[in-house]
């Protein structure tokens, strides 16, 4: 298949949504909890989640301007703490559930049966059932006014990761063990499994492949 | 596991920069090809590719003040047009190899075997052993102040996917037949299967599973 930009635009309307979600690759699945200043909660589930940096660790996401993402966003702005949880094979169905149009006044919580945990005093929720989890504050909001989406920046700090199995002791991290979810455009959810990881690449040498750390399996 | 933000900045630096790459989740896998203004042409593997709206097709990605990114940028401001390729299981190597920082004047892909490859007039080079590639031209680059970094954001002009079995009648993409990678932290290639895809969310009804296609196995 070969399509030119005007093939591109000629796509019918759900083909181009479909192919162009998915063409980027594979995305992660998490699920930004927030509280606002009312004390009221939200879930939503995002797959734009991007690594920015790791000193200090900067994460960015991308907000659309709908109902199920604007309660993330309002609730960032006022209460600048958020939290970014990973989606495992066994809370697809609750993760999914969370993008419907809920009304303002109604915790995605509550109506998909996922469970908000506060940790060490952090002040948005977790989601108790993920199982790799960290806490942001906001530090910039970016206006994308290309096509009215919004790049939400912000800094780690608090990170919860109950089984410490998935940390292994140089900080690779087990995403297969965890059965964190891997997603195709807007509705393939995948598992995924090592192939292998490669060694730092330098101009003079072919890479290695390094086995994983004893302690992590 | 359970880190406060002191703990956080006083992990050890290798330990943070692979808990902190991975603690995202699973990452895409790009190739991003150029050619400068000389015919000298570049290619770099990114994992921070991110979909940020689907008409027009709008993709981002993150650049680091690097020098096997600096090439990539530099030709994409001169140039205008880049391409964005997956990376599949058969070219994890060469892909991971891009990374070493080669001299300006030497292109990656005569030194780790890719084949550059020009489609439709697309005035930059695709990756010929990549699956599923898309041409595009830049539309913004937004400096993120916090730490340095670009975000480097493209229209989708062109889309090249050889093998039409990839495509199903609705547009989704089947990236585990195209066996795009999935990527853990700076180095954890892995492959990906489907688990389930599911119908669009409503607040009234639990969601289907939606069965794939049968023209796209």
């Amino acid at each position: 298949m070969n399509l030119n930009r005007n093939q591109i635009a000629d796509l019918p309307k759900t083909k181009k949504i479909h192919l162009i979600n998915a063409i980027t690759g594979f995305k992660p699945v998490n699920l930004i909890a927030t509280r606002n200043t009312n004390g009221m909660e939200n879930v939503a589930v995002f797959s734009s989640v991007v690594h920015l940096g790791s000193n200090p660790g900067l994460v960015g996401f991308v907000l659309r301007p709908t109902t199920a993402q604007r309660d993330t966003y309002e609730n960032i702005l006022n209460a600048t703490y958020y939290t970014i949880n990973h989606v495992h094979e066994g809370i697809i169905e609750q993760a999914h559930q969370t993008s419907a149009s809920y009304p303002k006044d109604v915790s995605e919580f509550g109506k998909t049966g996922l469970t908000p945990e506060y940790i060490d005093g952090f002040q948005a929720p977790f989601v108790q059932e993920s199982r790799v989890r960290m806490g942001l504050r906001v530090q910039k909001v970016i206006d994308i006014e290309l096509n009215g989406t919004k790049f939400v920046i912000g800094q780690i700090e608090q990170i919860s990761i109950p089984d410490t199995t998935l940390v292994h002791e140089h900080g690779y991290l087990n995403l297969e063990k965890a059965e964190s979810m891997a997603l195709v455009g807007l509705d393939g959810y995948h598992k995924a499994s090592l192939v292998a990881r490669k060694s730092y690449a330098t101009v003079d040498q072919p890479t290695r492949t390094i086995k994983l750390e004893d302690n992590g399996k």
